[in-house]
């Protein structure tokens, strides 16, 4: 039950000069499934991408880097469902460079060129050799306009596809800025999550796109959880096919650059909010914003306690305005020293708590009000400092366990 | 539904020479319910504790450190439920004084000598009328066997009463230690817990008490989770009525000494397990053991990042052996510089994880088995030392949601 969330329209998905998309049945755990996607890129291409900090990164995340390091330029992207090729040892690297090397010999370049991510239950062996057998189908079926298809071939838990698309003009010409992703479980990315493309035919230097990509990252996928749990395949990158004639972007302060990136924000936010809006069992989507900390640290730190809080989680999706437990969750946050007696706290437009207690104003049935929408948000003024910062999420309901439960059976 | 717990005998609890308990029906926030205990302390008494590290801690909890800081000896505990009495702001500590003070003067002691613990419902107004009204029933039923009436009287949504006793003997003389604990929510001790009491009279130097009741929580009550949310009353105190006729205890590492800590201890751990298995919701009991860390705060780290996954509790809840999602806790928990290529990992006997892989002889219907099982062992080796620690949580089912998402209601 998604939160104010459609499948997108194929039709508003703008193709990105330079990128093809093609996708396949490939039976990788289940048959029947759309579980294979290959992302063909134009020469002169440029990627950047971040991955996940978990320590126990999955096979594919430690190629990606090493391809990413070894500076050749990157010709095809590899996805596959159903398997998260993770916890699975110096066997699994085999087999995500096995993979690169099929695709790779199939397009004629080479296996360095070729990223491979991964996604599904972890500490299982990857069933290569289904994959590549779903290649050349998965090649036959590339076409610019499969962004809605690709959308769809990456999902796992997620009960709809994840896509968005801006415009812009830069030097008069049109400018595509298009994404995917996916995830609904299992998110709590730091750095990225599992798994977000967005492309663009702008045209940058290759310089710019990392620092663009991780700023990108730190708007969007790293402000959103839905269980706290840090995958061990998120990845998120960001392509530049350099195909739509305007002069060349030199610098992100610029007034093109600047143009760009609120693009590739706005994208890669739509993005990362759809994640959450389709997160696992979601009834509700919640910001949560921090204000008056002393640095951005600090409010994140409350920030993902809120978010993390079954507690909390729990009164969200019960419509209760139990919001001492959001007070109990600002104080546990691990900033040693709070001052609770000056502690604000509103839920959307409703002033509830005010130097650490209750408002005398507060009413019940105002908090109920609130708590009884589909999008709300909690603002806590720790009146420290002038950082501030917003992270969403969603609550926790019985589909959460259901969902969590039943996963592999 | 408890995982392993009985309610206690009440002829099991040994009586402390020096400690009477009584309870009452206030009314706090329902009718028809004891909600009110006052446990009187004879002359002599001496009386340590430790308490939450929330910084939006309660009234009470604030009140007891300046009581306790004050250094007056002290001669009654009074403890209601219902009502949380944290994020009331400087309303909510008069009415904790308040009733330290109205409780004083039935006793005939000094405000100072009382030590007020409240639990419930956080953000509301303490009804102190009605606490003041219940007092006198409360102290007319004092007696020494009252520690399982007194179980009772501190339970919120706990399904049985807690309580433990053991009986040593020192110096020929038989010296008993019994305590009484509350709390099955909002259960991540930082410090301690939200509440337990344990008592003994032994005859022991007073500055020993505040060494001996750190320790024992950190033995037990900052050893357990169940959802993670640490509470902003939890508190935890060692009373020592120096009544048993043996020779002073003036050493913990003495042969009387150490006999005492291990008593303290024992009686704390089942304490603190029993909040574990009487968890909101709890259907199995979970031991998260870390070994090979290089300190044991690393060894935290991972075993709580475990025990706090709703993706792992799920999985036990499910009891389907996922443990994919284990790997990708311990790889998320922060120890920056793991190698994931050590790591090894076993479910009770069954070796599941060799080297960061699955073990080729794991088969899942061993992992299965052990997943069945009410209790259940995880023991995961980091290889980076010599370090190690232990953790008790429970899982994660349709019920804690069931009952955080109805608890007000």
């Amino acid at each position: 039950m998604p939160v104010n969330l459609q499948a997108p329209n194929p039709l508003d998905l703008a193709p990105v000069a330079g990128v093809t998309l093609g996708i396949a049945e490939a039976g990788v755990r289940k048959a029947n499934r759309k579980d294979l996607v290959v992302v063909r890129l134009e020469e002169g291409t440029a990627v950047a991408g971040v991955f996940t900090q978990n320590r126990f990164c999955a096979a594919p995340v430690q190629v990606c880097r090493e391809h990413l390091a070894a500076g050749s330029a990157v010709r095809a992207i590899v996805i596959n469902t159903g398997n998260a090729n993770a916890g699975t040892g110096a066997d699994g690297l085999a087999r995500a460079r096995r993979t690169c090397a099929s695709l790779a010999t199939l397009m004629g370049v080479a296996p360095e060129q070729v990223l491979p991510f991964s996604t599904g239950v972890i500490m299982e062996t990857l069933p290569v050799e289904r994959i590549e057998a779903g290649l050349p189908a998965a090649l036959a079926d590339l076409q610019p306009s499969h962004w809605g298809r690709a959308a769809e071939g990456i999902m796992t838990t997620d009960t709809l596809p994840k896509a968005a698309s801006r415009q812009l003009t830069i030097g008069g010409k049109t400018v595509n800025v298009t994404g995917i992703s996916k995830g609904a479980g299992m998110i709590r990315p730091n750095m990225a999550t599992m798994l977000g493309f967005v492309a663009t035919d702008a045209v940058i230097a290759p310089g710019l796109l990392q620092p663009l990509v991780k700023a990108a990252a730190d708007q969007s996928f790293n402000r959103v959880t839905i269980d706290g749990d840090t995958s061990t395949n998120d990845s998120f990158l960001l392509i530049a096919t350099q195909r739509a004639g305007h002069a060349a972007i030199t610098s992100l302060s610029s007034e093109e650059g600047q143009a760009l990136q609120a693009a590739v924000f706005e994208v890669s936010r739509l993005l990362a909010q759809a994640i959450v809006r389709d997160g696992e069992g979601a009834t509700k989507f919640i910001a949560v914003q921090i204000d008056g900390g002393r640095d951005e640290a600090e409010c994140k730190l409350a920030a993902y306690a809120i978010a993390h809080s079954p507690l909390v989680k729990t009164a969200f999706f019960a419509s209760d305005p139990n919001l001492g437990r959001i007070l109990a969750a600002v104080g546990y946050a691990g900033i040693t020293d709070l001052d609770q007696s000056l502690i604000e706290m509103h839920l959307d437009d409703v002033h509830v708590v005010t130097q650490g207690g209750r408002h005398t104003a507060y009413r019940e049935e105002d908090g109920q009000r609130v708590m009884k929408q589909s999008e709300i948000t909690v603002r806590v003024d720790l009146k420290r400092g002038a950082a501030t910062t917003t992270v969403w999420t969603c609550d926790l309901s019985h589909d959460y366990v259901s969902i969590n439960a039943d996963y592999r059976s």
